[in-house]
């Protein structure tokens, strides 16, 4: 059993409304130094396989749906 | 300057429609042995500031903005 994250983040350069908005808001509470702050969605998924073939399978779920390549960009690590 | 990640889960018993969707969708077009699939939020926040006072930082945003206790627990990591 092996469980992913698969981490999918918005390219540079597309627009992060959340993630401004969300930094706009901890600035009006007082947070200072803030200099980025960025939005980005993970999946934890929990697999009947080994550290590798899930490795291969979270890649294959970005390709056939998790991920839209033209503004995203993913990464899956092995917990 | 330090980057921290603010990682955003559902507490246990909670439901997670858009893991349970993901799940059925990735079953849908041919991908086995999901056990399970938790969907999680993370704020990727670049902070001027060293190390400890970001994960500080972190914490006291998630207190007071980014989390809602009741349904979600956090935890914050340096990169």
């Amino acid at each position: 059993m092996a469980i992913i994250d698969i981490r999918i983040e918005l390219k540079k350069g597309v627009a992060d409304p959340e993630g401004a908005n969300t930094k706009k808001t901890l600035e009006a509470l007082g947070f200072e130094g803030i200099e980025d702050l960025k939005s980005v969605k993970v999946y934890e998924v929990t697999l009947d396989m080994t550290a590798e073939e899930a490795r291969q399978a979270g890649e294959e779920m970005c390709r056939k749906l998790l991920v839209n390549p033209v503004i995203q960009r993913y990464s899956v690590t092995v917990r």
